[in-house]
């Protein structure tokens, strides 16, 4: 019996970046969190201590800096593709790199009804996710939203919210990644609201068949969806009936279904 | 040298609710979150161990439930009064309720162009607040605004971001709460985008001067504004200059900047 | 009528530091995150953009580690004590200094029936609190224990949890802080074992009592106690009885009881 | 093209349990939340809304609720495999289930130097967790420690700390759980202790390699450890040197190091 190293990989998470365009009139703003992780042949400063290969965490956060300030950013994931072909092109002893990324959303001030140029407000939880994992052969793309928070209160066999996430995976990596986001998105909603639910397995399969219809560089979909339930409360007890007025938000216990729809 | 009972209150906090009104072609829904304190008689119960004159915690939740049925809520404010009133007038041992109330905020999905009639999401991590104290002489009534978080990147000698909270304290109870908070808030916004800021100091007391002078039924306004910076990454280690373009956003330390400002 | 600012300040806030002190054969930390407030003449800021009174938030920060630097860290209140005493000697137009400041306790590894010197892991999530207020004239100082989580299963009329935070007020300045803090934790969890609850206030208040009658320099003593409750499940309607064995931990809602035990 | 359906599972997240056994003079208390995701021939309820084969999430939580009604609670690895056997005995169209599992700690009050028989407080924020995946074949058992926290001074190239999860796969299902849950964890922290370390990926290898040397059960341990720093801070801005006495403790950007080590 040997003691052997297996999968492993390292890197730098939580890299925080607030990228600015100025332009006359016109400031565009950018907040990214990153995570970055590499796979490669890292074998040695396990096992003895010998950290020659190994590219510092602090040079991994440094590269996102120095391409932010090179690139302005419009969609997040290909900022990542350039990231990764960096790290790639440099770093021989690197195979593959994995970057995640989420995006907080700002939106501009609506003052005196038209937005305004350089103020701006967090536009709620929801963020735009990205996934991303690139060798020298090849680079997958997974675009998402997280904390996406919906409900209905018609059309539904159940009582009760849904929260993120969603994640698809493109066909390749020349896609017009920030249209088609806002597209996926809205056929997401649209299908939730209008789709007369048996269950949410139910309204999860109507939602994914609906984007794989629609757009045809995306291959398949991922729900990983927290169900949370509004409790009917019981007014019995105080001589009342509740014909669907008071419910309980709850947070615990939640239902939470997933299920990847995909094209064969 | 005697030990005695000082101030003491108790309650329930953490009450959650969804209520829903249903009609024809429309629903409309709100979201509360409560905490209920109560002073009154209670010296006995912690002296002695004599429970008689306590309210049990959970009456207090199940007349949030019970009054939460009988009334449709619009204003979170009015339905505060309510139960205050309900307190004070079943429990004679009780000389003060004070009551705070979050509102999550849903708004409507939006299909095809008008917003749906019973689909939902939520609307930001921004809650309205509302802060009562009442006595059988009078009740004071705050409202204020949660999780609000603003940045403007021009007009001012800073770089960094606020995050609520802001409150406020009526002149009475005979107000219109929904439209004054959207004028209140709309108000806070468009002075924060027009401020020419020399520090937060100065733009936060602007704000307040602007909602004072806007509206007659407000007496005073408080801010306790967290200021986090977003840090102008140095990319002179990496040969490059940065004339504004890439930022690091942090979350601690962080300036805190408080004040009341209020009309003589 | 006229507008006019109120009651201001404005500080620092988590400002973290490890103070390591290294000795032959042994190694000591700190940890501390600390936010300041200060009290004075700013109105100038406010009302005109005059900044000339303002102390950087930036210089607060550097002198927190300017002085721990200087001094090894024995009492978190000691310490404050220290950088009360600085802002106030060195700021003419500064009047009031408050310090809240929490310790993040570390133990040191076990190793071989021995505490090792220089490997260390976190003492649970209970923290160490201080609460100052210093003006030229006097200091008042409050310590305190934050995130201390007790239950019990019997001598009690409820099922549930307690979880901070306590608070007591000193006498003077003049106190053995570590030493003490230590003795009213003992204090506090003894009597939470040994007493005979008919209810939280008649437990918090036996508890408020003993340390009170057994420390001479504490003059008063705070609760602000969430109970969160353990509900016994209902197994009836699976066929099952359920003496008392299983139970549901829940968060929301709880109960929140606050009291302040006081000598006269 | 077609699109259809692929991998899917549904289940009950944050169920919440606390179990007590009482006896004569000792009470004991386990307090669990749990996670339980099937598998199964679930197609029909995506694509044609048909419910029969969807065994209700309520029904997972009350079989955990009754399996605790009948069984006193030892390791939590058992209480798992009892839940899992049940499911797939009674449930013909389940194919496997999953169940993740995390125990929230408590130690007894330690009153005038013995261990108080029936009052706790939490034994920190450190959990011990188990994840179990069952088919009528075979059942894979892994342990793990989630919130440890652990920092050296010295034998180190490095200033951080490090914080959990480490898991590990048991080569069977027959195995003392409990004690050895307690050996592996003490294995690992004397291992960090002691390890005179060129890297975290050095450390890490080498806390691996003493568990499986000494742990014949186990048959390989993963490791994704957070690796936070501790930043020495520059005073010499401010004229002072800095020789390892003050730090700034981060939690972002951190580094993220992850492995398995593993028994060919």
């Amino acid at each position: 019996m040997a003691i052997r190293l297996g999968e492993n990989n390292y890197g730098k998470s939580h890299v925080r970046l607030l990228r600015v365009t100025r332009q006359e009139g016109r400031h565009d703003i950018k907040e990214l969190t990153l995570a970055i992780q590499l796979e490669g042949g890292f074998e040695a400063a396990h096992t003895k201590g010998d950290n020659r290969k190994i590219l510092p965490t602090d040079t991994m956060k440094n590269t996102v800096y120095a391409l932010a300030r090179q690139h302005s950013i419009e969609a997040v994931e290909n900022f990542c593709l350039h990231l990764i072909e960096h790290f790639l092109t440099y770093n021989p002893q690197i195979s593959r790199v994995k970057i995640e990324a989420a995006e907080d959303r700002w939106a501009r001030l609506p003052l005196g009804g038209k937005p305004y140029p350089s103020a701006f407000t967090r536009a709620g939880e929801e963020k735009r996710t990205a996934m991303l994992s690139g060798t020298r052969k090849e680079t997958t793309v997974r675009a998402g939203i997280k904390g996406l928070v919906v409900m209905k209160t018609s059309k539904s066999a159940f009582e009760n919210f849904l929260k993120d996430p969603f994640t698809w995976l493109y066909a390749g990596n020349d896609v017009e990644f920030g249209s088609i986001w806002h597209g996926v998105r809205e056929m997401l909603l649209e299908t939730f609201a209008e789709h007369d639910s048996k269950s949410l397995q139910h309204t999860l399969y109507a939602m994914g068949e609906a984007v794989l219809k629609n757009f045809d560089n995306i291959r398949e979909i991922h729900f990983s969806l927290p169900n949370k339930h509004f409790n009917l409360v019981d007014l019995a007890p105080l001589g009342m009936d509740n014909p669907g007025y008071v419910y309980l938000p709850t947070d615990e216990p939640h239902g939470l279904i997933e299920a990847t729809v995909r094209k064969d």
